[in-house]
């Protein structure tokens, strides 16, 4: 049995699992993907690290993690029960621990007519990317929570953006220009850089877009284990403990800034 | 003139500008000391940095920071004046900035007797080191609330702890036995490695002592501007904001964990 079980391998669940180690905690993280990171973007607004790709540092983090001991599973988790303590159902196998430390990140879902411009005017992170664009026009694909906490970013930077709900209903209230057809291509110049969004018939010029469809994986598990959530977080007390004793959550899934330095923060506060 | 100037270039200090400059504001870091990193202390629980020394993290930092185009001026911050911007005062000349982030740090007052023994008994962080000394009787050194803090992690893994506020009076409650007579000596064996304190005329047997002597750097220069404290640390809003607008503040100097992830957190969380 262990003592925590850490659900995710991004920077939260990983700098959980050094701090729980180093007091003598007896630690398991399972991870599944790179989550966020798995972009091509890189990351150069980490403390301490200059220039690092997002798939590589979490590569990195594991190997911390390995070489101070930690157990480290490549698995999928698939529920969480709670017996005597509790149990995490894998796909490798069962695992028992006294507390569990939810670090799932949140996966900012791609649009499938958008792969290909990626780092070429499309954007999944305005506080990444946003100054690129400064004073330009651009779009936001989105039409929820995220996508506002999104915008909040990028208005400070650009008074000249549109709203693409790409055919879905808007859930949140905008200041901004709103299109709520379908989009139906991202148009781009000959060197292949995105220039125009085509929703319905109309085709608006845009000089970027930040994509910030928001992913429920986190909170499907959430609604599941009966956790508190506000809009697309969940919610922590001063110690990073959900409304479930026991369940810690922390990183992107408790929302607040959506940066590696500020999981990895959480994960450490969690921790102790 | 800038637009903020960030006085500290320690985690907190470098981060706020890394954030603030790709965002497109105008940044200049004063720094003066690696403060509480200038130790002989390897880092190994800073996400995604597997072993550090904490003098080569700072210049990482520092370098990370120039390499950005961010202006660093190696100088003493001596005054902050509101005219019509802030008007900061250094030992290299005064700089103009519509906005200021304080992130000076806590530096960890050192004991005079005590320095050959750093490293070999002699702590001066309860969460980087405390495990090793699990179920050991030590020692923690310290009258305020930054010795309660420390005194909180540390009883989480040994219950045989004896204060010393070395001839300072307690000015904080403590569940612990206390000493109040003023340290003569750290007792060392043939290895040099910390055996003993004497106190008084009375010798205690320690495996360890950890050293929380607050400093009060951050806090003349606090009560000097008017900021509010709370105890020993700098009281902020949401958006880490002093109670005088458009002075900022982060890290060591407004509490929590006292570790570098979070300082570089709180960077990043204030320039947004």
């Amino acid at each position: 049995m262990y003592d925590v079980v850490v659900i995710g391998y991004g920077p939260c669940g990983i700098s959980t699992a050094i701090y729980l180690k180093r007091f003598g905690y007896n630690v398991l993280v399972i991870g599944k993907d790179k989550g966020a990171l798995e972009k091509p973007t890189i990351i150069e607004n980490y403390y301490g690290i200059s220039s690092i790709n997002g798939k590589q540092l979490i590569e990195q983090g594991i190997e911390q993690a390995k070489n101070l001991g930690i157990d480290v599973v490549d698995a999928e988790m698939l529920e969480i029960q709670k017996v005597n303590n509790y149990e995490v159902k894998t796909t490798k196998g069962v695992f028992e621990a006294k507390a569990i430390m939810l670090a799932l990140g949140k996966s900012r879902a791609k649009h499938p007519k958008a792969y290909e411009l990626e780092g070429r005017g499309i954007s999944y992170c305005a506080t990444c990317d946003g100054f690129f664009y400064r004073k330009k026009k651009i779009a936001i694909v989105g039409n929820s929570n995220y996508m506002l906490e999104e915008l909040n970013v990028l208005k400070n930077l650009t008074s000249d953006i549109v709203v693409f709900t790409d055919g879905k209903p808007l859930e949140v209230k905008v200041e901004f220009p709103v299109v709520t057809d379908k989009i139906n291509e991202f148009i781009k110049d000959e060197l292949g850089t995105l220039v125009a969004i085509k929703a319905g018939e109309e085709v608006y010029d845009v000089k970027g877009c930040f994509m910030a469809i928001g992913s429920a994986s986190g909170f499907s598990l959430a609604s599941h284990l009966g956790l508190a959530v506000d809009g697309e977080n969940i919610i922590v007390d001063c110690d990073y403990m959900t409304n479930i004793p026991g369940i810690f959550a922390g990183g992107d899934l408790i929302g607040g800034l959506m940066q590696v330095v500020k999981a990895a923060s959480d994960g450490a506060n969690a921790a102790m």
